[in-house]
């Protein structure tokens, strides 16, 4: 009885996480409205840097979300760094909080991406990526191009896993 | 009469103009102020470029200005042409707000300084001038340092005229 008494402690632990990691609401709020500001905000040479994977007819848009979501969240937490928090002085246009809003949308995007079942998808197709340096104006056009993405794909992501012809052709297990 | 009304309507048309250069008043506004927000407000690591004359001991501090102040105005307004006129978007201060009025302050500077005067000390120590790449936290540091200067000087500019003994020393004329 102890035993399963443990085990039971254990789903009841665990519950929540599944919950979460399953249960997806609305990740893109409004704050993506302030990323004209953003980019007005930021000098227009000012190079951001970003593995990119280009759009291609032989890669789904949903698969090139799992792809590129993990990147902009890596991309825009760098950002963040180079700058201060100044939200205490509230007569400037912060571009640390806007940039802080965007990474939290995008840290949500990405836990409503079945991230479990396709990390052998993005491990499988490293070789896509490209060492890209963007200036404002194009790093956030390719970012909002991804969450319009995620937006088209939202309901049906659970139901897609990434499982490419070339993928499925070369069994590595 | 008729030479003498036009000479007398030419010194009438021209006298706003020799008004405007000789009286000046304090151009240092409180938007100097801004300039720690607009630190934390852009990149850390992006470099702005600056024309620039180290202080040294051979090199009288108000005339370091007269080198400093045309190479600052230049430098802010290349700065101005990397953000974008957001302020109909937004009713917080803009980096290109806060720029702006830093322009107009070194602007109102350099028709502070009796730059007529000093013009051919300017041309004849170009030599002094470094090209420099700061970030904007050295940047801004070092336009501080250029307003103490003028505030310490404000007041005897006019009298002190910048002929440094190398200069008299080699005659080029």
């Amino acid at each position: 009885t102890w035993i399963i008494t443990c085990f039971c402690l254990q789903l009841l632990l665990l519950n929540p996480l599944v919950k979460a990691q399953s249960s997806c609401g609305n990740p893109v709020t409004d704050d993506v409205n302030d990323i004209a500001k953003l980019v007005g905000n930021l000098p227009n040479d000012y190079m951001i840097t970003l593995k990119y994977v280009p759009k291609m007819d032989s890669l789904p848009n949903h698969c090139w979300l799992h792809l590129m979501v993990p990147e902009f969240s890596r991309s825009l937490h760098n950002l963040l760094q180079k700058f201060s928090d100044i939200s205490d002085m509230s007569d400037v246009l912060s571009n640390y909080s806007i940039i802080n809003n965007l990474t939290r949308i995008i840290n949500d995007l990405m836990a409503c991406l079945a991230f479990d079942k396709n990390k052998d998808f993005v491990k499988e197709n490293g070789h896509l990526y490209e060492e890209g340096r963007f200036i404002p104006e194009d790093f956030f056009r390719h970012f909002n191009s991804t969450i319009e993405v995620y937006k088209e794909f939202a309901d049906t992501l659970d139901k897609n896993d990434c499982i490419l012809p070339s993928t499925v052709e070369t069994p590595e297990n």
